[in-house]
């Protein structure tokens, strides 16, 4: 039980319906604790404001964490495996099996994830969802059934810690940075090429080929449905599970660090089905893929880190942890002008 | 002694002129583990550049330990302090006592920089540099006689642990921003208005007055002699401290994270004696100070975080540890393609 919470109630949901209902009707941040950790950080040693966003982000962490002194013990990292139907469309600079392989590589330890995970301190898992049964090509047809939709969801809300005190979700799936920029330019609208990047490494005739597939996606499935009706027709179940698994976090109040762009338009959809979805989140990053820059924007989120990053997995946000633990370790941790004896100013 | 740099030579110096010629004839980063690091990072299970940032920090990291797997076990915060005599021309928001007041909370465990050390595994030392006896006011004198400029870097170079892995040297010292400004004016040109900031926050009369002060200590002093006569002449102690503990891990090839705008003004001091005196140096952040975005351009350096911090402490430096520890632990924890069986695209 993490402190200063109380019970948490960990209600689960049957329908899409039910679903959207639950994320529409979760509890907000705790006021009081925002407002005795603002009291507190402007009595701590440094003059006003000296510690720049350090300070909003232990405010923020405080509130949803409802504590006025945080702290951060637990973060747990998701990492959810997806295989798409687009590839089909010849949209990656690697093969689908990539994806499988990859796995493996968490599993073992091997990948980039796995040692930032470490190196913070964070519990990793990583699920791989019926990667024998790619979605459908979304060009052709809805990426998923509502029943898929549904499962993948459920699969994300399920594997959250409600003991964790952050969560990170990343993703491994070739071919999903074609499904958020699809995902994208149906919700926000533009051009299909304002959306559409190179991935994880597309060369120009490739990047072309994967603009055409996003405008052809968008034209089938554009304006079908809310968010979540998005996330059917044009997502995959990595992007599912991670919406799963942030919507769990808004409803147990566990703060969240967004990763790229992948994780970004999972998140993208929640926001979509309800304005305050998301506001439990924070950009960790922002990535080298072109449109994620603009993708936060439209979430209204600072990116905490600009590292130039495009790898996914939770890389970018995994990273921030360490941002994150240096502001409530000084919110949480220094003295006060009186405690310390020093004159303020 | 650290991993793959054989003996280290400790060398001291007796002068002025010994320090420049020591700092003139360091031996440059070991090219060959750079070169092993840069082959390295391109058989890791990624996509190539997909790390971005990380990669070039993880390859600079291995170049200066000498070690194609670089490891970071032991870095070293160090916190000098140092009272200014330009505090009578009232340039600063706070009083002179608080130096010494900051002094002892570093000493008890309660300020910023003592919860980023802890939190990212730093030993931190400070030293109080003749805080009875502040620097002369540089607007009527120079801050500092030779001997005292020669004491204050000696502390510093003796400050620094040879076998430390990382150095982040900070700084305490009420009135030392316009001391740094006055050093980027005299060195860089342009108006005294260019290089004077808010410091700890005075108000718009407090800017006016400063910049006056900047501007009288540049007609008086600028263009009387290196980048170590200006820090003699517009220094102070622990401007001058930091300088050698940064030249003692230039020749120790020591890597350093710079901090903020008065560190990084120390730093401008050693380059302008010997145009390689940064080459193991990396901007750990770009503070909230209105000079120090264009000092950092001046330094050749690319901060890695930009969280608005002005703190000094060594905090800015001191929170991108964290990011670097991200850099070294990918870099020398990942699987490469042949070992996790994962085809390379």
């Amino acid at each position: 039980m993490r402190e200063g919470l109380g019970e948490v109630m960990s209600q689960s949901f049957q329908s899409l319906d039910e679903f959207r209902q639950i994320l529409s009707t979760a509890a907000s941040a705790d006021l009081s604790a925002q407002v005795a950790a603002s009291a507190r950080n402007g009595q701590l040693t440094k003059p006003p404001g000296a510690l720049g966003r350090l300070e909003d982000l232990a405010i923020w962490f405080a509130s949803w964490q409802g504590n006025a002194k945080p702290k951060l013990r637990f973060p747990q990292v998701l990492i959810f495996a997806g295989n798409h139907g687009v590839m089909a469309q010849g949209v990656s600079a690697f093969p689908a099996e990539v994806t499988e392989q990859m796995v493996l590589n968490f599993q073992h330890g091997g990948a980039a994830i796995n040692q930032l995970s470490r190196t913070f301190g964070a519990q990793m898992a990583v699920h791989a969802l019926s990667l024998e049964t790619p979605t459908a090509d979304f060009t052709q047809a809805p990426a998923m059934s509502e029943a898929e939709l549904l499962e993948a969801l459920q699969t994300g809300w399920n594997a959250v810690n409600p003991n964790a005190d952050l969560l990170i979700t990343g993703e491994m799936g070739i071919g999903n940075s074609t499904s958020a920029a699809a995902i994208c330019n149906a919700l926000y609208g533009g051009e299909a090429a304002d959306w559409t990047g190179r991935g994880t490494g597309v060369d120009d005739a490739g990047l072309e080929n994967k603009t055409r597939v996003v405008a052809e996606a968008v034209a089938l499935h554009g304006g079908q449905g809310d968010g979540l009706e998005m996330l059917r027709r044009l997502g995959g179940r990595e992007l599912a599970a991670m919406a799963g698994a942030m919507a769990r976090a808004r409803v147990e109040r566990i703060p969240v660090l967004l990763d790229g762009f992948i994780c970004c338009a999972a998140a993208a959809t929640l926001k979509a089905v309800n304005a305050k979805a998301l506001d439990h989140a924070v950009a960790g990053h922002v990535s080298a893929e072109a449109a994620h820059g603009k993708l936060l924007e439209q979430l209204g989120k600072d990116p905490l880190l600009a590292l130039g990053l495009r790898l996914g997995e939770g890389s970018g946000a995994a990273l921030a942890i360490g941002v994150l633990q240096g502001a409530i370790a000084c919110h949480s941790g220094m003295a006060t002008f009186a405690e310390a004896g020093v004159s303020d100013g």
